[in-house]
Parts: C-alpha cells; structure tokens; sequence
C-alpha cells in the first residue's frame, strides 16, 4: 500500500496551518467530520503524502480525549486502498483487530476504517479507499 | 517540502517489521546508528514516502526513553530537503527552535538535523538531505 496521509492532533487549526506552511504544506481542502467531532484541513507539500490536522469540536470527541490524555502531535497512519472491504477481509483473516468492521464515511467523501493500535503496535493504523 | 519518512519506536524490529509487511511495507535499508544508539529498518510499500522503524539499543537512548515516557508508536515526522544548511537558516529566521544548529550524520549516509517538538507543536520535526 502507500501512505495516503499522516493524521496530525492540533489544539489550534490556524496555528498548526500557519506552522506546516513554515515547510512548504498548504490546504487543498478543510471541512468537518461531524459524527468525529473534528475540523479537519488537509494540507498538500511537494509530494504525494498529505498531511491530515485534526482539531477537535469538543473535548469528549475523540481527538479532545486524545488531546487531554497525550497533547498535540502525531495521531496516526493512513494507507490508501482501491478495495476497502477486501482489504479489511484480509487483514483480520491475517489476525489484525479492526476497529470498524465496515467501512464508514471520512473526510473528503473518502470511506475510511481504522484498526486497533494493538494492530499497528501502538500506531493507529486508518485505511482510506482511493 | 516532500514528506521523506516517518519515524516509529518500536521495541522489536523484527516484529515491527512483520507487522508492516502485513501493509505491503518491506526493507530497503537495515543499519545501526551507534551515535543514536538506535537499530533502523526503512521500509517501502508503493509510495514515495517511507516508513522508519527505530528499535532502541538501550534504555538510555533517546528512542529508549521515548518508549519508557510514552510507548510505541509514530515518533517523527522527516521531510526531504535539497540544501539542509539553507533550510536551517530560514526555519531559524522564521523562529524554528532547532535542535541541530548544524546537520550530523543520519541513517543511509543522509545529512540530517532535527527541531526542536515546540517549532511542530507537539511534533518531532527532521530535515533529511536529499
């Protein structure tokens, strides 16, 4: 697979796209993911890996909780795939441990699953169907 | 800039890197940096961009304290830059706090320098030479 995007924890949306503009990444696009509870700019460098910040809308979402218990930072890998369900079959056939059993909707009109981070030891692993 | 790698501590590499082999993701270099006290695999899957799975040699090392604090998991975040020196001077210039004022000797020959986590907000920023 490839690494679609690295998902980034930030207090502050504008501060942390004011920071990675310091290194040449730009938004290409921002929105909300309301059943997340998190706003969401997707920044684009030089390369084909985008960087995905993510604040949260409120400190009970997930991202918030992630804030409180460990601050801002990285949050997670994102692996593109043309077959999302496949993928997921074959994952947990080989003993991975999925978070979400099906694929749900992401950010971008994307369908998007993540698995355990006992999966990823320690990283929470997403897939992103592209 | 390009997004070049990203850092994972790891406690086992060799199941770290079963792991990622689960994601298409295999070794292209393998090496030891003794000054960092740090055992490294880069992987590859269809991307451009790397994965690098760092297992420490010691508990004293910098990625062994890092495991201690916090567990496995995403670690830093490296971005490809042509002119290190000229790169270092401008995020200086911009107020960057920097961790190597000068770049020193990194995995695979490169030259790198990283910055300090409050220039990426709760993020380990390198620069890698490329």
């Amino acid at each position: 697979m490839r690494l679609h995007h690295v998902g980034i924890a930030v207090v502050d949306l504008e501060e942390a796209k004011a920071r990675y503009r310091l290194l040449g990444f730009t938004p290409v696009a921002e929105g909300e993911v309301a059943a997340q509870g998190v706003r969401v700019a997707m920044l684009r460098g030089e390369g084909e890996t985008l960087l995905e910040l993510l604040a949260p809308t409120g400190p009970t979402t997930p991202v918030g909780r992630f804030l409180e218990r460990r601050g801002p930072g990285l949050h997670h890998l994102a692996f593109a795939t043309p077959g999302i369900e496949a993928e997921l079959a074959r994952l947990k056939a080989e003993g991975a441990r999925l978070v979400d059993e099906t694929p749900r909707p992401g950010f971008g009109g994307h369908r998007v699953a993540f698995l355990h981070p006992s999966s990823g030891l320690g990283v929470l692993w997403e897939l992103v169907e592209e």
